[in-house]
């Protein structure tokens, strides 16, 4: 299969995305990469490769472009020549680190949504206790939605839950401020009565505090408050860590306490780690799309190009097609 | 000054409310207070004191009873006795670790609102990392709000931050996906158009992620969002405590190394303890009304009572009533 990869998106670009494809293609013998971004400042980092092409892209889109229009108007960047290879039938899916919106609204306007689909829906995988993770959508693809959006991104969470994941019956439950079936605002209400009549295994509301402990397979909520709690979870873990780590350093005895801790404290990291679960995909497009972390280092690189290639893989887009379109 | 005291309501009652009343009243020498709850079971906690009053009441408000009937239908219920006295002004401000629902609904019902406030809201102040804490509202007393009962929380809140916290000039923040102005959903965007307009001191949108982090005094968000956020926070900060604690375990090198570490880990755990932070606040009604969370321990009764009287002793009702009131 063929992917296509935006080289100059990221906080760590283009090192940490050359580094990270670099060690895909030594793992995964089925892909090959087109590598977009500027020549010069990708050379440094790039090694030869039988399976990586790379393509000179004069622009790039930076953080600060405006999201719906930095596509269109900056047709040299390596995000709009990515987007490009995959609306043209080049490359099978594609992936980015950099600006996410600039990124979804080009997607949609290059690639197109899926017919029938009404909008397409930001879902990523998030680290449970136990190691399993659960699939969660949306997390800001819209900040509005309406009943009707939150069940599809039900059923487009629940395909790859069975397609990548592997889970037969994936459990789907609706976020929502209490368990009770009555609970929460107006959307939330009317999304329940809509997915108690779907065939999904809906499981009922979740809670937010009950997210890390495997509560749901896939997880549905409309945009903003997906990204409300999305950037909840990582604040405090990230507040949290950072005063472990200045509890750690405190004196000669608690330094001591982190040597004897090595191990389970980079266990416990690792549980933590975003770098592992891949990136974040726009589901409802006529392609994979995937959006890895801004802050991503080489080997959540490497773990948002083996997720684009599990999509591929297994038709995932092709069967959110047949299941949601109308014919 | 006289406080009316749920003395059945919480996961550990009576014990823990009786212990955490005998703690204040031995701290704060201007309290009265007056206890309701059933006597045979207050019984084996109680001490003699003379400014604590023992109200018998026959009836219990349950974790179960429909919020919006139980104080109407236990009228003999601690909870219900509790509110009366506020209604009747026996007391100046009351408390319960009880059914938060049943509370709101009952505190609407008896105490009723400040004229002018169209919503009450539920708040309560957060920790962050350095120590200092934040207030946010509103937590779920209105799953859904309109941009101007927003305002009002803000408003609220900015009161209590000045007479109870004591800032001059309270950083009061608008819960966002962004930063930029023009982030967020309909709601977000009209309520921040309308902040703009008031005498307070509004910083703009804060993000999630930066909660912990002090960015603001004050946050503000629509009831279910702060429902959300509040228990993503305390979920994660529980998950990863517990995969701690998982990890101190693991083995005789780890245990040691949880000795060394003793004080340090005290100290972590003491910053995230919501004990230490007092209860949730109802604001906009005629009396403070507070909410000590269900798992109260002593010491976060104990806390809450101190902010009741906080509450009651800087007249914070009053000055939302002067502030907001149209005459």
């Amino acid at each position: 299969m063929k992917l296509a990869i935006d080289g100059m998106g990221g906080d760590h670009a283009p090192k940490a995305i050359v580094e990270g494809v670099l060690l895909a293609l030594e793992d995964f013998p089925n892909i090959e990469v087109q590598l977009y971004g500027h020549q010069q400042q990708l050379q440094p980092f790039l090694k030869e490769h039988d399976r990586l092409t790379v393509i000179h892209c004069e622009e790039v889109v930076e953080g600060e472009d405006d999201p719906a229009r930095a596509v269109r108007r900056k047709k040299d960047s390596s995000m709009a020549k990515m987007l490009e290879a995959v609306e043209e039938g080049r490359a099978d899916a594609c992936l980015s680190a950099g600006n996410t919106g600039a990124l979804m609204a080009g997607g949609l306007f290059k690639i197109g949504r899926i017919e029938g689909v009404s909008r397409p829906a930001l879902a990523t995988t998030l680290p449970t206790i136990d190691g399993k993770g659960f699939l969660m959508l949306d997390l800001g693809a819209n900040s509005d939605a309406k009943p009707e959006n939150i069940v599809q991104y039900a059923i487009m969470g629940n395909i790859y839950a069975q397609k990548v994941r592997g889970i037969e019956k994936p459990r789907v439950g609706l976020l929502n401020i209490g368990t009770e079936e009555k609970k929460g605002n107006e959307l939330t209400k009317a999304v329940f009565g809509q997915l108690k009549e779907t065939d999904l295994n809906f499981i009922g509301n979740v809670e937010a505090r009950d997210l890390l402990n495997n509560v749901a397979d896939v997880v549905v909520t409309d945009g903003f408050t997906g990204n409300m709690v999305l950037k909840s979870i990582e604040g405090t873990a990230g507040a949290i860590m950072s005063m472990l780590k200045d509890a750690f350093m405190a004196s000669s005895k608690t330094k001591i306490s982190a040597l004897l801790m090595k191990n389970e404290l980079k266990n416990l990291k690792g549980k933590l780690d975003y770098s592992e679960h891949g990136g974040a995909a726009l589901f409802g497009l006529q392609a994979p799309v995937v959006k890895a972390h801004g802050s991503s280092n080489a080997r959540a690189i490497y773990s948002a190009i083996r997720q684009a290639s599990i999509m591929v893989e297994h038709d995932v887009v092709d069967v959110i097609k047949t299941t949601i379109s109308p014919n």
